[in-house]
């Protein structure tokens, strides 16, 4: 079974209150591009995250805003800020690294809410029945070439409102020799059992 | 069969020719720190890498100097810089990606030698054998972990003064969440039969 790639780098969502300390009372989170996701979008905002080790600069905003402030970066960009997230599925934030964003009329320094997002691949109940992986809650995947191998714990997240795509972040992308849209295969079984 | 884990940062090899016209004609590499294949070690010297899109500065040159001069990078170094590096083994330059070294005293426009490094473990004829690899040119590693997985594609590069280890770039000691001196399994077989 293949299924396609989806590379996220870094990227913040924001709460209502928040996007408002960052940006003021009026803003509003405009479409610059649609993700694959229903509904979901790169907003025309970016901030700047940031540590006292270090900060990075236009740090795209997504859409539309959440219950909950929070920060997805790479191990490597972890390094260079010198924190250690951990690695949660989405909005899975209690006890994650801290951070400070900052927008161009206020900053939030956040105790918590930096993360590593899971390899996880979006999917529909449907779907999930279709492909033969009713009851499974991870798979494994297979990258073909000459930095290739196999991901495992690729979470499965069951939505109604899903695009079938594999999210990786850019060390995976990296490690793996992954471009966006490149099209892997998902493995029966456990990887460990090999 | 487990091996040891050595993880390689971004780091410069030069020539006896390059390293005078960075660091002046009476220069010499000096060892800061051994590394565990015998003989090899890190000098107190750095240098700045730079395209025209990026630079990182305080780059390690390795010692001792070699027959030709090369600059290891990972992909996601790559991007920064704007440059296309193939995957090669060390030495194996030939219109590799273009890079310019800067040292205190002089610099040099390399038209080739930016590569990003294959996997590979150094391992001697003996061990080769003990280890039952004999005939083998690669193999392929397992990682235990939330960020687990296997690596295809590691090379046997068979040397009769070598450490037994496994070196790997930092993007895939950040995908796979490896720490230096992590210990992993090769594999026997190919995993693309799966």
């Amino acid at each position: 079974m293949k299924v396609s790639v989806g590379i996220s780098a870094r990227h913040v969502h924001l709460t209502e209150e928040h996007l408002k300390i960052l940006f003021g009372e009026d803003a509003l989170l405009e479409e610059l591009k649609p993700l694959h996701q229903p509904a979901k979008f790169a907003s025309t905002k970016t901030v700047t995250i940031q540590t006292k080790k270090a900060k990075f600069e236009h740090v795209r905003v997504l859409g539309p805003t959440r219950a909950y402030t929070q920060v997805e970066i790479s191990r490597t960009d972890a390094y260079q800020l010198g924190i250690q997230p951990p690695i949660r599925e989405s909005g899975d934030i209690l006890n994650s690294a801290p951070i400070t964003i900052v927008g161009p009329v206020g900053c939030i320094s956040l105790n918590e809410g930096c993360i590593l997002a899971n390899r996880h691949i979006h999917i529909t109940p449907k779907q999930m029945e279709l492909y033969g992986l009713s009851g499974l809650n991870e798979v494994h995947v297979l990258v073909e070439g000459e930095k290739g191998g196999i991901l495992n714990h690729v979470y499965l997240k069951i939505e109604e409102a899903s695009y079938f795509e594999l999210h990786l972040d850019t060390d995976d992308a990296n490690a793996f020799g992954i471009h966006n849209g490149d099209v892997v295969t998902i493995l029966e079984g456990n990887t460990n059992d090999f």
